[in-house]
C-alpha cells in the first residue's frame, strides 16, 4: 500500500468540515477530529483518520447518532456514569474526561463512567487531556470480547487498553496499552504478510497457541473460538494470568461500574455498546507539585541513562516515540494510505466536499 | 526439604508471642502475625511466617525499630502521607490501609502513601482489607530494583506489586501479582533444581536472555547487570514495554508520590526504606452496590464457566486459588519446611519461647 503525506492543517479542515455536514456541532467536529488526527501524528494509524468510513456508514445505520444527548444516571460529589447510547464515543469521552478533570480540581480526585457509546478512539488522548491540565489521567475502554482467559478458548475480554498519563519534564509519562499481547489490528499487518504469527500472540479455536494469523482471524470473526492472548502470553508460567487480570480490572472500571454491557456481549457492528471510564487526581493530594513533578522527571532520565542491552540503541520512556512522531509529522505532514484517502474523497462526495479544495491531493511527498 | 503441616492456631499463637517479646505491642503482634499467617494460607510460602528470621535480624541491627511511629507529613480530605522511618511494613500498612477506608466511607475515596518503612508482605493482604469492609481495594508497594526496562540491562525497577481486590459472590475477584514476569524466588527454586530457567524471565548481565539461573541469581547479588523481565518479557514484540510501564506506575504510586527512596536506590538489606500506597473506593459513587456487586459476580462466573482450551481443567479468577487454599490448610494445618521450623525454634529461644509449648513439633502429618 503506497502512502502520501498529506497537510495537517488541510486534512483538520476537511474532518472538521465532514463531521459538520454529518450533523455535529462545531465544537464537537473539532473534538472528533483533533481525537483521531492525534492518533495519526502520534503514529497510531491503527486509530486515526482511517476510521471515518466505519463511522460514516454507522451514522448512516443510526448505530451512531450525531444528535445523542448522554443521560446522567448518578453522581456523587466525585463521580458521574452516563448513559450514553447510540452517542459518538469520541464526543462523549472529551465530556467525561473534561467533568473529571473539574471534579479533580475541586475534590482532589474526579472519576466519570459512560455507558452504551461507541468506540472513541486512542484511549491516552484522554489520559493527556489531564496531564495537560497538570493532574494525573487516567481512561480505559472495554471492547468487543477478542480475549481468552487463562486456560480458556473463548474470548471472553476486550484488549482492554488502560491508558494512564503523569505529568513530567520534558515529556510527560504515557502509557497507553492494550492489556493482550497485541491487537487484531498487528494480526492483520501478519496475515496480509502472510507470514507466521510470533510464538504467544494467538490462540485456534481449541485455545492452543496458533501461528496461523488467517486461522485465528477467520476463527475471531465468525466466533468460533480462539482470539487473543492476554499480556504475558498462554501460560501461568510467562504471567498469562496477569494479563487476564488486567482485562477483568478494565471490564470492572467500565462495564461493571457504568451499568453497561461487558465485552462477551459487546457487539462488534451496529452500536457497539462501549463503556469508558476516566479518572483525573491532582497529584497535589501528596504534597508540593513541583517536586512531585520533579522525582517523576528524575525516575524517567534515570530509565533513559541507564545501561543499554547489547544492541539496543535506546531505552525508551512511555511516550516518548509518540511525541516524536508527532513533531516529525507535523512539519512533514500526516502519512496517508492510498485507500483511505480514497475513502475520504468517495465520503466527501456525499457531503459535497471536494478533497482537492482542502489541497490534499498535491501535497503528496 | 520435608514439609510437616503444623497446627494453625499454635503458630498464631507463637508468632503474637514473639513479636511481642521484640518490642511490638500485643495489637501489632496480632496484625504482623495475621499478615504472615495469611500469607502461608493461601499458598504464598514466600511471604510468610518464613520472614520471621529476616524480620529478626533487621530488629537487631535496628533497621526495624518495633517503636517507630510514622509521621504525617501531608494530608487533604481524601489522602494522607506518612514518613515512616525504620517501621516494621505490616504494622505501617494496616495502619495506612485502615485510614484510607475511613476516608473512603466518608468521602468516597481514600488514598494514603508511606515511606521510608520494610517489606510489608503480600500486597493482596490490604487490597483484601478494603474488600471486607465492600470497598474496592488497591495497594502497591516499590522494591530493591531487580527488574529491567525494556532494551536495558541493569535493574532499575522492583518486581512491583499490584493488589486490587473486589467484593463479588460468592469469592472476591482478588488479584496480587508483581509486574514482572516472575519474582525472585522462582528463580531460587530453578537454581536449587539445577534446572534451566523458562523462556523470557531473565537477563544476563549484557541484557540478553539467559536460561542459567545461578548466573542470573550471580549477577543480581553482586548488581553485576541483568535481572528480571518485565511481565510481556524481553521484547516489544510481546509486550516487554507494558511490563515495563506498570513497573514505572508502581513506583510514581509509592515512592514518587510519598517522596519515598525510588528502587534504583532502595537498598536490600538495612533499612529497606520502602514506599507503600493504600486506596479505598467507595464503589457506591457508581450506583447501587448490591446491583454493582451483582454484575462483578456475573462477570467472574461467565469467565469461569466459559469453554476450557483443550487439556485444561479449569478456568480460575483471580483469588479462587489462594481462598481454596486456605480452606484446605485450616483444616490440615500450616505446611511448614523444616528450616524454617528449626528457623522459629532457635529464634524462640532468644526469647524464652519453646517450640514444644506451642504443639507445633508433634502436629506433623
Amino acid at each position: 500500500m503506497a502512502y502520501i503525506h498529506v497537510a495537517l492543517e488541510g486534512l483538520k479542515a476537511y474532518c472538521h468540515d465532514f463531521f459538520e455536514a454529518s450533523g455535529f456541532t462545531a465544537e464537537q467536529s473539532v473534538q472528533i477530529t483533533d481525537v483521531l488526527l492525534r492518533a495519526d501524528l502520534y503514529g497510531i494509524e491503527s486509530h486515526g483518520v482511517q476510521w471515518l468510513i466505519r463511522y460514516h456508514k454507522a451514522i448512516l445505520e443510526g448505530a451512531i447518532d450525531p444528535q445523542a444527548q448522554p443521560l446522567l444516571v448518578h453522581q456523587s460529589p466525585i463521580s458521574r456514569v452516563y448513559d450514553a447510547p447510540r452517542s459518538m464515543g469520541q464526543v462523549v469521552a472529551v465530556r467525561c474526561m473534561q467533568e473529571a478533570i473539574d471534579l479533580a480540581k475541586s475534590h482532589g480526585v474526579g472519576m466519570v463512567c459512560a455507558r452504551g457509546s461507541n468506540h472513541y478512539g486512542i484511549a491516552g488522548y484522554y489520559s493527556l487531556m489531564a496531564a495537560e491540565q497538570d493532574l494525573l489521567g487516567l481512561s480505559m475502554t472495554n471492547t468487543e470480547a477478542i480475549a481468552i482467559p487463562t486456560h480458556g478458548r473463548k474470548a471472553m475480554l476486550g484488549t482492554s487498553p488502560i491508558a494512564l498519563c503523569m505529568p513530567a519534564d520534558p515529556v510527560p509519562f504515557w502509557f497507553d496499552v492494550s492489556t493482550t499481547v497485541v491487537t487484531r489490528g498487528k494480526l492483520e499487518v501478519y496475515n496480509k504478510r502472510e507470514a507466521p504469527l510470533p510464538e504467544g500472540w494467538a490462540a485456534d479455536a481449541q485455545g492452543h497457541p496458533s501461528q496461523d494469523a488467517a486461522l485465528v482471524l477467520k476463527n475471531i470473526i465468525g466466533k468460533l473460538g480462539g482470539g487473543i492472548f492476554p499480556l504475558g502470553g498462554s501460560d501461568e508460567l510467562t504471567g498469562s494470568h496477569k494479563g487476564y487480570g488486567l482485562g477483568v480490572i478494565v471490564e470492572l472500571m467500565t462495564a461493571i461500574f457504568a451499568g453497561g454491557t461487558t465485552s462477551p456481549h459487546v457487539k462488534h457492528s451496529g452500536n457497539a455498546d462501549t463503556s469508558f471510564s476516566f479518572f483525573a487526581m491532582d497529584y497535589g493530594i501528596f504534597g508540593d507539585k513541583a517536586e512531585i513533578r520533579a522525582r517523576m522527571s528524575t525516575l524517567l532520565q534515570e530509565l533513559r541513562d541507564s545501561p543499554r542491552a547489547e544492541g539496543c540503541e535506546r531505552i525508551y520512556t512511555h511516550g516518548e516515540k509518540e511525541f516524536e512522531s508527532e513533531q516529525r509529522l507535523r512539519a512533514l505532514g500526516v502519512p496517508m494510505n492510498e485507500k483511505t484517502l480514497s475513502e475520504l474523497r468517495d465520503m466527501g462526495k456525499l457531503k459535497g466536499l471536494q478533497l482537492e479544495r482542502y489541497g490534499l491531493e498535491d501535497a503528496g511527498k
